[in-house]
């Protein structure tokens, strides 16, 4: 198939530290079975793409299987899923997908990856609701199978059993995970945080974190997202409070709340909120109305009756008696928020007696275009409020402490973060007392055997980035970026000419047509002069007979780069095509 | 001129509201001269690209002349220019240019409209020191009349008075200016902070900014860019203490120090903690280089003998006793910071023993850029601090509230800032007592007219951003822009065919070349059943008789862009070309 050409999946794009060492040696002299590896697959190089396999003997289990976001070079990609070529040359001893939380960096993957590595998933209720709106979206629901676990219970896999523990974080239903191997357990926390209080549901199971420390733990992978910063994260509830003071602060006003599509408690909160104070909230965004209907559906969001109307029915109500909950917090051109601060929603425009509650800060990297809409904003007369109305979903300086103090590891693994925040966090492991040569910042692709006595890196697995534009998984590398890039900096200059068949003569052009480089019907003498000069080029090669292809193209690319770059200091692709007639 | 086409310098990419309405009736009718006019010509609807010109009957004065770093959509841009077109048409009111400082959003246009509009330009030692950098930089400094004007003194401009008054900012000799107009006094702060204990020269002279007020002050324009934060901004000082703190805490490593090239006082404090702990310093970036010799040149540093070293002396002496200076603090990948953090420097490494203080904070947009360096630091086992080693040039909200109450203006026009920030000052105003009708949030190339009786808003001139890219002013607009987006999005399919003279017979092609596609190495099936599905159409329509190469061409996109739609999701731009021969 073309988009889907064969072996490119898994071969693209691979990171420079992947030398193909299979450990296949490696494997063969430890085959006594007394080592667990952690082989982090993607997530350490990059913010996204969680995934990271266990193995022990004959078994691999594999924990969360998550997208990353294109970073700002790769132009026109979609989304970027990590090669998993360790786990389909070792198919027959995967047993299944670990799933900690319904998060993309930890789920989106799943609909390229089950397409060749068809194992189970295992995940909480509302986890595996949000899965499974993926797995329909990509018509995987039938072929995938899928098992919903509580927390406290336990699956045998292979050689492991794992155990799931209740914890918080801005997703409902996130689980921490204790993965038992005849090597020992490693307790591994997904993204948490400590809330004492949280809006649905219990407090994070700190006992059993404790109970499971107490009996010994061989390696704890603790979230490092936050591990710069000093304190507690707050509680979810405190932004129910923060929002109920802004209710009665505008009461005479409409009220617009932009959050995360799923943090079902937030909107939860927003609902609770609106309720006391008398309003019909409306939900905009399709991802933010999908999530609501998931969790509402599964009993995650108690909603009063009459509370939720359609936007129709809006007209219906004055603007102090309205709540819209929106998508768009991020900024995202074509978010409901974005659209309506520009008029280019249908049915709904934020303007004066508007009031706009960003409960979100901004994803590092989207600050501008956050910036941008709350400029909009302001200046289609509407009041933002955007500081103070956020917690975030990410352990602190201090939770940290608290896991490993409860767990108390012999072996510490920060994972989730940047390089900054992993080595954040092991600083923080060496403060509590673990040794620093047992503590392990680990690349993806690193594979870490463990047991009793010692830990060491002792080898690499094939890893990358695979990226996805369009239909396409894998067709798009870095041949490809590297034009776009240069497409995208100083556009393209295409030279075509046709050549006689027999006695290499031109018998048509040069003709120069460009894109992207500079507007033409002001540029007439630069691209007249620029056709001359590679005209008289190829005069001249086929006057002393040269007529080779590769010759001529390159002669064109030589003259027309020169001049260009004289005449204008920039640098577009030069693309000669010769016609044969 | 090809790269400088006529006419378009001025034409190009006008924002929406630019109808030109050059109040040519108006000015007839004010005529009797009783009106003073602020019209700024770029700085409000983005940051930087600062220029506002004062009018009053024959005279006009021109306050600033800077640029604007591109936005993420202005691809391959090196910068952005204002439109002049309203002082090119009233060349002979123009009197000067009277720049506040010497940051580029203040002084980097210059080069570019001085060679439309030539008049002297007015500023403090430094200031004009930098500028006359620049100036040689395009071989201008010759056709350009300047005057460096001294804090306290005042220059005659036609009808204008312009008085200098020190203030305090993140590059020395910044100036706020009060301009005198029959109509009354305008005074406009520039850039500033409060700074009572500046490094260099004296505190911002808040006695005559009271002394102004007292003999009334017809509007105040104040910096905006801090008015979000409340408090005050701390003295520059602080960071030397910091710095004093830092190398007492790190003696044993090397010391490198990023910075913004321009902020003199901080590299003065670098070089002072440097001394005093016996380290000498080593200065790399060309930019900071170039800064530091003018500012040395003209006085405003002092470098204790045998301190500064070239790079090439740094192997004499042991790390513990060396600190470089360089810049890259904004993550620039050329910058000297990210060349020696990969490798790619060609004098100086940064490894494990090295400690990396970041003193500044990232400007909004290059967030990301910034911590990438940070964990490539990180990684390569330097140590990094990048926490409150920096403090702002800009005025709190406090600060602006001493100036508003110093000068108690009867209009305030916030200026310097986002929308959301002259919004903020806007409202700062207002708690102040300043009526709300008296408070003006203009956009770029609002007129608005002022006498002691009243102020309004009373037409447009035309402004707008213009693009340089390489030599090239103007000549990359809107499409040229939507090109670049286009190819950078999903590259480029061309479809050359060669089509007889005579009976319109198609003797060659159709041949299709793509670039930023697909990697065409392993998307044969693809590539080739698109070129067969445009041979199909083609042939169709020839058969049918039709050789009109606008039809042709037509066809060609839509069944290309619909099969590449089918099979890819992905819209690249299709150019057909079409070749007689």
């Amino acid at each position: 198939m073309a988009v889907y050409p064969k072996g490119t999946f898994g071969k693209m794009l691979r990171l420079p530290m992947m030398e193909v060492n299979y450990l296949k040696k490696k494997e063969k002299e430890n085959n006594h079975g007394s080592k667990l590896k952690i082989i982090p697959l993607g997530g350490l190089e990059q913010i996204g793409m969680n995934i990271t396999a266990f193995e022990y003997e004959d078994s691999i289990v594999v924990v969360d299987c998550g997208l990353s976001f294109p970073a700002d070079d790769m132009l026109g990609i979609d989304l970027v899923i990590p090669d998993v070529t360790y786990l389909e040359e070792n198919l027959d001893k995967v047993k299944g997908f670990i799933i900690t939380h319904g998060h993309e960096d930890h789920i989106g993957a799943l609909p390229y990856v089950l397409r060749r590595v068809n194992v189970p998933i295992y995940a909480t209720k509302l986890t595996m609701g949000i899965i499974e709106n993926k797995l329909k979206e990509h018509t995987l629901e039938k072929n995938t199978k899928r098992k919903v676990v509580k927390f406290g219970q336990s699956i045998n896999l292979g050689q492991f059993r794992i155990e799931f523990i209740k914890t918080n974080h801005s997703i409902v239903d996130a689980a921490a995970l204790a993965i038992y191997s005849p090597a020992g357990v490693v307790v591994h926390t997904g993204d948490f945080k400590v809330d004492y209080t949280p809006v649905f549901g219990d407090a994070i199971d700190l006992q059993r974190f404790a109970e499971i420390g107490k009996k010994g733990v061989l390696a704890l992978m603790c979230d490092s997202t936050n591990a710069e910063r000093p304190g507690f994260t707050h509680s979810e509830k405190t932004v129910g409070k923060t929002f109920d003071t802004l209710f009665a602060d505008h009461k005479n006003t409409r009220i617009f709340v932009a959050t995360f599509a799923s943090n079902v408690d937030r909107v939860q909160q927003i609902i609770n909120t609106a309720y006391k104070f008398g309003r019909k909230v409306v939900v905009e965004g399709r991802s933010m109305v999908n999530i609501i209907e998931t969790a509402a559906g599964l009993g995650y969001l108690n909603i009063p009756d009459k509370t939720l109307i359609d936007v129709d029915q809006l007209k219906n109500y004055p603007y102090e008696q309205q709540v819209i909950i929106t998508t768009g917090s991020q900024g995202e051109s074509m978010a409901a928020l974005s659209r309506m601060a520009s008029d280019m929603h249908k049915k709904i425009t934020i303007g004066t007696g508007d009031t706009v509650i960003f409960s979100s800060n901004p994803i590092p990297g989207n600050e501008k275009a956050v910036t941008k809409v709350i400029n909009e904003l302001f200046r289609k007369g509407a009041d933002v409020i955007f500081q103070d109305t956020h917690v975030s979903g990410h352990a602190c300086e201090e939770e940290i402490k608290l896991i490993y103090t409860l767990v108390k590891p012999k072996y510490a693994i920060p994972v989730h973060g940047e390089y900054k925040h992993l080595r954040a966090q092991a600083k923080i492991a060496e403060e509590l007392g673990i040794e620093k040569e047992n503590i392990f910042i680990l690349s993806s692709g690193d594979v870490l055997e463990l047991s009793d006595e010692n830990a060491h890196i002792t080898g690499k697995v094939p890893v990358g980035s695979i990226l996805v534009d369009g239909l396409g998984v894998g067709d798009v590398g870095n041949v490809v970026l590297r034009d776009r890039q240069h497409l995208a900096e100083d556009g393209i200059l295409i030279v075509v000419m046709a050549l006689d068949e027999v006695g290499g003569v031109i018998v048509s052009g040069p003709d120069i047509v460009s894109r992207g480089f500079v507007y033409v019907k002001e540029s007439d003498e630069l691209m007249e002069e620029a056709r001359l000069i590679v005209h008289n080029a190829m005069e001249e090669l086929v006057d002393r007979g040269i007529t080779d292809w590769g010759k001529l193209k390159a002669a064109t690319k030589d003259v027309l780069s020169e001049y260009v770059w004289k005449k204008t200091k920039r640098r577009p692709m030069i693309l000669p095509i010769i016609m044969e007639v």
